[in-house]
C-alpha cells in the first residue's frame, strides 16, 4: 500500500525538528537564530445525523469555557434551502443564537471577493479572537473560502468544518488547506490552517444530486488507485449502488457506504498527517492533480473538481499503462469503474499543447520537478519526473478515441 | 527585566506539545485525532553596508542549491530612488538578474489591493514554489504587505526581509507577522509567516528623514520601558544625538547606535520567540498597542505607527502613575525622553469616548480580556484587566493639558 520510489532531491527548506529557542551569535555583526515549533491538532469526527437535536456535537463544536450562546455560521445558499429550518431548530433546541452568513458559491466565485464578504460579516458580528467558533456548512468550495477567511481574520480565528457534499466529506473537509482561485489559477492563494473540528455527516448526502456524488467518488477512487486496492474493489463491486443510495445503508446490516467513507478518509489522513505543510512535495494525494487544476479552470463551468481529477487520472493511467506500470486488464478495469461512477475520462479542452503547459505550471508548484504520481497496478503508485510531451499527446489521443476501456 | 503578573485565565486553544501522529478511535462513529508540529526557523542578521558588492549576504539570501540567477525584488518607490542604482550594481557584480516590482506604499495603501499587485507580479515572474526567494526591501508597511503576499502565494513562498527604516529594523523586520488593514481596522487580515532571513543594515538609516527615525525610536522606547532600563538610560543620555546621527557611529569608538539597536532587537526577539503564534495573549510587546491601532487609523495620515504607539504609551504611563506603578519622577523622565525623541504624547482624535471604543476592540482582539501591559517603574511591566473609562478620561485630560512632563 505504500508508495515506491521518491527520486528527486529534497529541498533544503525543511527546518530541523526538536530544537527551539533563541540563539545569539557573533560580535560585530550579531546574528540571532529563532527556532520554534507550532503545535497543531484537530479532530475529524464522523457523526450520524448531526442536526438531530439530541446530539450535542455541533452545539459544542469549537467551544471553549468562555464561549457564549452566539454562533457565527457561514452556510451555502443551497444547503440553507435544504437544511436551514432544521439547523435553526437545532440551535433553538440548544438555546443558541446563530448568526447566518449565506453565500451562493461555486468554483467561479471562489475568489478573494468572497473572502472579503465573510470578513465584513465577521466584523459586523464582532467575533472574539479565540472563543467564538466560525462554523462553515457547505461543500468544498465554501469550506475553502471560509477556512481562508478564518485563517486571515486577526491572523487566525478558530473554525469548524461541516461538509455537506461527498467531496467535502472525503477531501476538503478533512485536511488543513484553505484557498481561493486567482485569475486563471486554481487555489493560487491560500493558507494551511487546521479547523478546530471537522464534523462529517453522511446523511447530508441524501439530498445531493447524482453528479455531485460522482464528483466525490472521484476523490475516493483516487485514494483507492494509489494506495487501497480493497477500496477499489468495493467501488468496483458496488459503484452504481453507492451512487443510487448516496452511500446510505439500504438495510441495518448494510455498511458498504460507511466502509467506503471510512477507508477513504483514513487513507487521506494517513497521507496528510505526516506532511500537513507540504514540506515534502512528493504527495501521493496529488494523484489526479497534475493536469486537473488547469483542465478544471479552463473548462469552467463545465467540469466539477472531481470530474477534472478523473480526466487527469484517466490520462495518467494511460501513461502508466504505456510504461508497463498498469496491465491492459487493470487499465480496462479502472476505465470500467470510472464509467460506472459516471466520471468523464476526457474533455475537449484537453489538447496536448495545453496539457504540456499545465504540466509546466505544476512543475513550478512542485518546485522544479514533475514529482508526478503514476499508478502501479491498482492500489500502489510511484513518482516519476520524466513524462514526455509525446506520452501526453498519445494519452490524449487514446482518451479522445473513447477512454480506458474502449480500446 | 521580566514581566510580573499574568492573571487572566489561559484559553484552552493551546494544543499539547510533543505528541504527533494520527489516532483513530471509536467504532460506529469513528474519530481521528490529527497531531503535528510545524518547525519554523529563521535568522535575523545585522549587516554593515549590505549593498557593498564584496558582501554576499543579499546575493545568497534565501537561496537553495537549486536557485538560479534570477531574483524577485519588491522595493519601496522611495527606497528605489535612493538605492536603486547601488542595488542594480550589487546584483550585477554578483551576476544576478533582478526583477523589480516597485511599490509606492504608505499606511493607507496597506490593503489587499497592494497584495494583489505583488501576486500578479509573482505570476508574471513565474516564481518557483520553494527556491526563488522573494526579497522585500523597504519599510514596515512594505514588509508586511510582501510577507503577506508571500505567505498566501501557493500557500507559502519563502521570502527575505530587508528593512530600510528604523521601525522596520527593530520591529516589522524581526518578527513573523504579516498583514494589511481592512476598512478602518489595522492589520485586521494577516498571517504568521517567518521570513527565511532578515538582513538588518543600519546604514540605510543615513537617508531616512528625521520623523521616520523618531517613528522607530518609539518602538525602541517601548522595549526599554517594559523590560530594559539600561536601554532607557541610553535613550535618555543620547536621544537627540541618536536622532541627529541616524544611529550611525560618530567615531571609530562610538557604538551607541549599535548598542541601542542590538538591545532593542534582542529584547524584541526574547519576547517573540516563545510565543511566535500568539497562543499566549499576554504579550509585553503589545505595550503601546492597546489604543494605538484605533488612534493611528483614525488620525490617518497624521500619525505614523510609532507616533501612535507613543501616544498610547504616554496615555498608559499616566494610568500607571495614577495607580502608583510609576513614580512622579519617573513619569516626568519618560515624558522628557519622549519629548527629546520628538514623539507626540497626544493627538486630537484622542477623546475618551473613542479610546474606550478602541479598548473594546482590543479586548476582542485579546479574546475577552484587556490583558493591558502597564509600566512598573522604568524597565518592568505588569498586565491588568481593570482599566476603567474614568482612568482613560483622566489620562486624556492630562495629555491634552501638555503631556507627562508638563504637569
Amino acid at each position: 500500500m505504500e508508495s515506491a520510489v521518491r527520486p528527486a532531491p529534497r529541498t533544503s527548506r525543511v527546518p530541523q525538528h526538536g530544537i527551539t529557542g533563541l540563539v545569539r551569535q557573533g560580535e560585530r555583526e550579531p546574528t540571532w537564530l529563532v527556532r520554534a515549533e507550532k503545535p497543531v491538532q484537530y479532530e475529524v469526527r464522523m457523526v450520524d445525523d448531526l442536526l438531530d437535536p439530541s446530539r450535542s456535537d455541533l452545539a459544542e463544536a469549537g467551544v471553549t469555557e468562555r464561549t457564549d450562546h452566539r454562533r457565527f455560521v457561514v452556510i451555502d445558499a443551497n444547503v440553507e434551502a435544504h437544511y436551514g429550518r432544521r439547523l435553526r431548530a437545532y440551535f433553538e433546541a440548544h438555546r443558541l443564537e446563530p448568526w447566518f452568513c449565506t453565500l451562493a458559491v461555486e468554483e467561479r466565485s471562489k475568489t478573494m471577493d468572497s473572502v472579503t464578504r465573510v470578513v465584513k460579516e465577521l466584523d459586523k458580528f464582532g467575533i472574539s479572537r479565540r472563543h467564538d467558533p466560525v462554523i462553515a456548512v457547505g461543500g468544498g468550495v465554501l469550506l475553502d473560502i471560509v477556512g481562508f477567511a478564518a485563517s486571515l481574520y486577526r491572523r487566525s480565528t478558530p473554525y469548524v468544518r461541516v461538509p455537506t457534499t461527498l467531496i467535502g466529506i472525503v477531501d476538503a473537509g478533512v485536511g488543513v488547506k484553505t484557498g481561493v482561485n486567482f485569475e486563471s489559477h486554481k487555489n493560487r492563494l491560500g493558507t494551511y490552517f487546521a479547523p478546530a473540528l471537522a464534523l462529517l455527516d453522511k446523511t447530508f448526502l441524501r439530498t445531493l444530486d447524482e453528479r455531485h456524488v460522482c464528483n466525490g467518488l472521484a476523490e475516493i477512487l483516487k485514494i483507492a488507485l494509489i494506495k487501497d486496492r480493497e477500496l477499489f474493489e468495493l467501488l468496483e463491486a458496488h459503484g452504481p449502488e453507492l451512487l443510487r443510495t448516496r452511500l446510505q445503508p439500504t438495510s441495518v446490516q448494510d455498511d458498504t457506504g460507511q466502509q467506503v467513507l471510512e477507508r477513504a478518509i483514513h487513507g487521506m489522513l494517513q497521507e496528510l498527517q505526516p506532511n500537513l505543510w507540504e514540506h515534502e512535495l512528493h504527495r501521493l494525494v496529488d494523484y489526479g492533480h497534475t493536469f486537473s487544476p488547469s483542465i478544471e479552470m479552463r473548462a469552467l463551468p463545465d467540469l466539477l473538481h472531481g470530474e477534472a481529477v478523473n480526466v487527469d487520472m484517466a490520462l495518467t493511467t494511460v501513461i502508466a499503462h504505456g510504461r508497463g506500470l498498469v496491465t491492459e486488464q487493470d487499465t480496462s478495469r479502472i476505465g470500467r469503474v470510472m464509467r460506472r461512477l459516471r466520471l468523464p475520462q476526457y474533455h475537449p479542452v484537453c489538447d496536448a499543447t495545453s496539457l504540456i503547459t499545465a504540466l509546466e505550471d505544476t512543475v513550478r508548484h512542485r518546485d522544479g520537478y514533475q514529482r508526478l504520481p503514476l499508478p502501479v497496478g491498482i492500489g500502489d503508485a510511484r513518482f516519476v519526473n520524466d513524462v514526455t510531451p509525446e506520452e501526453i499527446a498519445r494519452a490524449v489521443d487514446t482518451l479522445a478515441a473513447g477512454g480506458l476501456d474502449a480500446r
